[in-house]
């Protein structure tokens, strides 16, 4: 029986990073990462603290929900993750926190616009925010149908793109090709936040990025052309 | 002689939790911790640093106002907690703090409006604030005409599912199970508090969550069908 | 010749209390401390960083303004405070800070409204803001002049229960009967300018404290009646 | 073959310092230094973390933009920085962040208005926002583009008396006579931009500092009649 070792590392590791990024307040936030290969994504137990998280207290489950090793509950939001990581198959981490800038565009119902570069950075575009969930959506499935409007305000946009969505009243779940990079996206979605939040304190018409400077920058981090960092 | 060790054990830890939540400056803040079989009540002592708080310290006192042990004069807030563990029969302990964001709806004199899933979490509802005191109420029972307001402000709410008020031009009280859960709930007041603030600058007529998804966040974490957290 | 002993130490324990605070920045900040006997005040020497001060770096002047002992410049602030310590002859020592919010009060012209008791338990009414300082006083004499509109501005107000000004387009100076009670005022200040602010974001037309409330406030702290705090 | 030991010792320290003043976040924020005898400037390499570089990973290139020493790719902003190191030739080092109250500024497309003295002891005058640059601008040659709207908007101001600019839709650009000097007014800037926008919220029409009292706080600290600070 399988143990999946790497995956609940990697799982306990960027769930551990949460409270140093300021995002996370008591047990607010979490993270899954998963194995496509083995079928599999580990993520944090439900209601535990941060700072006592060992690799062991991961749980981790198949793509239906079945528990394949672990002893705890697994977090009460992971049917959303799960739907993700089951749509969206070019990522392989989710993150959840309830980061207050981030917060506060999903209690107002407004997509995160794309005012600035360190938006473009990162974000090719305004960071959508989910349509409410019916009654019925909130049934006994819904953190399930959670993931399904993320899923729907994504129809016509690449996840890869834009590795974020807002929850609407709720809050930020983001992605990525790692645990890290998830919890980075995390970072970037919450300064995103904040600096929307003043610049539309200064001018609430302010207006976004034009097209031909959002591309400059996000491509020059992503993609065939792509000239931040150090070569790999 | 009852020497009330656990009681003013628990009540000295709560206090000493508050410096490290960011929601006191100075000495403004204080928890109070009952024991209802006991008949009494341990808390802070008035004007005195968090950080060299012993259990000795605290005092303790009777639901009339006697003290019953320790030598230094309780907080000037005592007449208020007194009133609140008198009135809320099912709660154990109270905390007050001057909590910058709670303070600001406080003063402004607004209930803390429910308009996401953080705020649901916790509070099953809006948190109310209360009328302004008559000045004749701001006399030398001040106190505990404080205590007065907030459970008149009560009158038709259930404080077990809205644990915490805004006294009006003052600040926030919350209560709990025990001082580690009151101040908890005084650190998600105000953390709700912050992200209202923050949407309301979005959009000053944003919508209170709707009350199946008020109810989902509220009883997946209280009551018979919670499922948030690890069985006890 | 005195060396001041006494009163170097005192001041330089302010001053170094500053950086702890988050009132102040780089080198934007500082204390003096009299000795009314002695016709004597020192205060921190201009430019210096905070956690190198020794007692032996504070200047000492007489209340002309003649260097009595200390081998640094003092303070381009120094008339200001020497303004204010020889006008007001109940208190001992003067802070002056850049702190954030306080500052937009004064950039704004407007003085601190007393919007709830945080404010009140430590200033009886608003915090003025002085009026424009004309050219001609904005000449060689500008730092002095700067005491003389603070001054100015209390002209019908008790400088002992309000203990703190803003100068219009500059910031806030308090002030106390010790170089800690003056930073402690510098503290509460500025947390009262932050929550005042917050306050009038949700309501631009918030109303002050009614009187009864806040003479209820600020005398439970100062004066006779106080009971707050432990018996001295 | 020189190896720009001094250069890089400088560069590598002050690129060090940005992390511990809260501008920066993630990778997001660089500084170069220029030996204007050896022809050459220092920059940090791109995409890596402060708190492991080391002097030997700066790199140094000529103000054509040649690599003369380091293995690393230099920071993607380095056209930005040799632009500005070229044009303005009183300065010696160049600081870019995203620090968010400034980049709020820049992204509302709103000089940095001089509201008070904090402000004006650094800047003398607002801090002005560059043009948004064209579609073409915005091409293989950005970040050199981006240096010239910057120098374009400097066509009637000293960047010695104003040692900042924004850039539209992106963030902050300072400048002085040394690394840690740049990153002194990094930090000012961010300062004031929180301060004016405090400001604006409660007074969206606040009058500018007058040109007397402008004069007063930015001489007291630069030119010949300084008396800011202790003598050199």
């Amino acid at each position: 029986m399988p143990t999946y070792d790497a995956l609940r590392e990697e799982c306990c590791e960027a769930n551990r990073l949460l409270p140093g990024t300021g995002l996370v307040d008591l047990t607010f936030g979490n993270v899954s990462v998963c194995d496509r290969d083995a079928g599999a994504f580990a993520i944090k137990p439900s209601g535990v603290d941060y700072d006592r998280l060992t690799p062991a207290d991961m749980v981790v489950l198949d793509f239906e929900g079945q528990v394949l090793a672990g002893t705890l509950r697994p977090s009460s939001d992971t049917p959303t993750h799960r739907h993700l990581l089951q749509a969206f198959t070019g990522i392989r981490a989710v993150v959840h926190t309830h980061s207050r800038h981030a917060v506060a565009f999903a209690q107002a119902g407004r997509p995160i616009p794309c005012l600035g570069t360190t938006h473009g950075d990162y974000f090719h575009g305004p960071v959508p925010v989910t349509r409410p969930l019916t009654a019925k959506e909130t049934g006994p499935d819904y953190e399930w149908e959670t993931g399904k409007v993320i899923v729907e305000a994504f129809h016509d946009l690449n996840p890869l793109h834009v590795p974020a969505a807002l929850v609407r009243g709720h809050g930020p779940f983001t992605w990525g090709a790692s645990g890290r990079q998830a919890v980075e996206h995390a970072r970037v979605l919450e300064i995103a936040a904040q600096m929307a939040l003043a610049t539309l304190a200064l001018d609430p018409a302010a207006e976004p990025l034009p097209p031909h400077l959002l591309d400059r920058h996000f491509f020059r981090k992503h993609g065939p052309g792509a000239y931040y960092g150090q070569p790999a």
